[in-house]
This record gives structure tokens, sequence and C-alpha cells, in this order.
């Protein structure tokens, strides 16, 4: 691209760095900013450099907060003795949103992928084992997506944690609720009627 | 969305602010940048504040330029009696990238826009008036978008143009090199059989 200005091209190099953002994207986003007031454009800059600076994670369950332990760790609602083990912080919402699940939850900060060079050691695993080791837990729910690094770092948890005696789940996989079947994929359908449930069992209690 | 930070939520707030850029991908992006250092977070936001607060418009032209005349408008080797006038600075950027045009541009900063409220005060309409009156001008080239926006203005600045006896173009509109007739939609296709060219003429000399 021809650029008129250098700091223009500079700040359009920056935005086309993030994920999914091309040239012609952080072209557009760029000029879109240039047109709003400084105050804004200060705020939208600073907000992410703040955001850099001074967030925390959760000193229990490693998820990123404004302080040293959580609000999901520190709420006197919650239970305490249920853990949900997950990716990341986008996992906590995406569970959080269901409005489905009191307990807390464990982060792991990534999943088991030797072809990425993540081994167990990248990961909050020995925290969550010594989490199990030290404090009453009822039930460790591992709540990770149904990918190759899932599979094994699930595989990975579950030997780490069988020996501590406790209900060790995992959530449920199957087609959508909503889905028809035409469109489920051939795996997900196989194994859905591979790991059938009794129709009593499937009702929410 | 369920936030467990309010530095989190406040830098997903002001990314999903961005054009075509909702919730989901704003967190993406921010967890992303927070996977950084701070050094090069620091770089990113800096580098919008600092766009917004430095930039300038040429003096001449209104493009968007680190100084007061922009680097076309200043170039020994363009023709300063050829005039481009084209919408905003990614038409400059777009015309700049066939490398087809040697002569300077005029930014009018948008199209003139009854339904968006958009007049031709609102545009360096004016100016590019002044520019003819009082600068030696071989021919004016109209480069706006083939859109009922950009005809309105095309029409506008031929009425105010037209008096000073010096030719007026607009760009060639029709089929798109190297596109199928059977793609091509039914007024562009129409249109290029309307207007149709000797076959000599079509030759690029």
């Amino acid at each position: 691209m021809n650029f008129s200005s250098k700091l223009l091209e500079d700040a359009v190099n920056e935005f086309s760095k993030l994920p999914g953002v091309g040239q012609k994207t952080a072209l557009r986003l760029v000029l879109h900013l240039l047109n709003k007031e400084q105050e804004e454009v200060d705020h939208f800059g600073n907000s992410v450099i703040r955001l850099r600076k001074e967030i925390k994670h959760c000193g229990v369950c490693h998820n990123i907060s404004d302080h040293n332990i959580c609000d999901i760790c520190t709420a006197n609602k919650r239970d305490k003795d249920v853990i949900c083990v997950v990716e990341d912080t986008r996992d906590v919402m995406a569970v959080e949103n269901t409005g489905q699940y009191f307990g807390v939850y464990h982060v792991l900060g990534g999943l088991i992928s030797p072809m990425d060079g993540v081994g167990p050691s990248d990961l909050f695993i020995d925290s969550l084992v010594q989490r199990v080791a030290t404090t009453p837990v009822k039930e460790v729910i591992l709540a990770l997506s149904a990918t190759m690094e899932g599979d094994t770092t699930l595989f990975y948890l579950y030997k780490r944690l069988k020996d501590f005696q406790i209900p060790i789940t995992t959530i449920a996989k199957g087609i959508a609720f909503g889905g028809e079947l035409e469109y489920a994929d051939e795996i997900t359908l196989g194994r859905s009627i591979v790991t059938r449930v009794p129709y009593h069992n499937s009702l929410i209690k």
C-alpha cells in the first residue's frame, strides 16, 4: 500500500498485527478512529495499555481479575468444593453466560499441545492438583474443547487427579440442542448414538 | 457478557465500537493483546493516539499527510495541472496502487448525501473550484464511486466546473477486466452495451 503518511502507516501496521485483521480492514479501522474526537481515541488507546499494565490473575483460579483473588473465588454463594476446569478466560465467560453453574473455576491457561510446544508444565496443572489435595473438593468438572488438544489434556488431568477418589466429570458431548440430525457432522452423530442415554436421564431434573 | 475484570470490560467495549467488530471479536483481539509484551501493547495504543494528535491534512489537496503540504503535491515529477478528484484518502491509495496516474489529487472528504445530511458545503468543493480558478489546470478527472451519492456529487461538481472550459472527465464504467459476462450484474452489463466504444478506442495506447 502507498501511504501518504508515516503516522498512518504505523497505526495501520499495528492494527494489521491483530488476528484476522488484514491491511484493508486495519486501514478502515484506523480511518474510523481518525474521525473521532481526540478524547475518544485517547480512551481507546489507553484502555488496552492500562489493561495490560494493571491486569492481575486470580491467585486461586488464575482467571483474569482486577484483584489478587477474583470475584468468583471470593463470592460467598459459590460452591467452593466444585471446580470447573477450563482452558481460558473466554471459557469462564461462556460457562458463566449459561447461568447453569454455581461452583468455582480453574483456568489452565491453554491446552496440552505437543505440536505447539505446550506441555503440562506450561499450564496451571500443578496448582490444580495442589488445590484438590489441600482443599475439600466434591467434584472436578473438566470443561475442555472437544478437540485433539482438549482430549489429550483431559486424559492427562484424569491421570493426575484420579487417585484423589473424587468424582471427575466432563461436559456432555452430542448433537446441539435445536440441532437437526441431517446437519450434524458424522462423528458427533455417530458418537452420540454410541453414547446414548436412557430417556429419563436426558431430562433436566 | 460476564466480565471477570472491569479493565477487560472497558477495553472490550472500546474495541467493539470499531466498525464491524462485535463483542466476541473485540474480546478475541483484547485477549490477543493481553498476551503480548507491555512494550508492544504500548506501541499499539500510542500509535493511534499519536496519529490522531499529530496528523495533518494537506493544505492543497486535503489528503492525510505528515506535513502541511503532502508528498504528492510537493513531488516534482507529478503533473500539477491534472487533478483527480476523489472521496477520501482510501481512494487516493487505490489510485496510487494502480501505478497509472501521475497527476495530483483533490480529496473531497465525502460525497453529497442528503440522506446523511451531507451537503456541498460540508465537503472541500469550494477549495477545488478555487484551485481550478487560480492555477493552470489542463484536466479534472472525477474518480468517484458509481453510487447514487457519487453520481449526485459528480453532477454537482460538473455544474460548478463546466464554465472554466477545461476537460472534465470521469473514470470509465463497465464490466471489470477479467470479469465474465454471465456474472456481471444486469445494470453494469446493460450500461456497458449502451456506452460501447469503438474497438480501437478500447485498446490501451
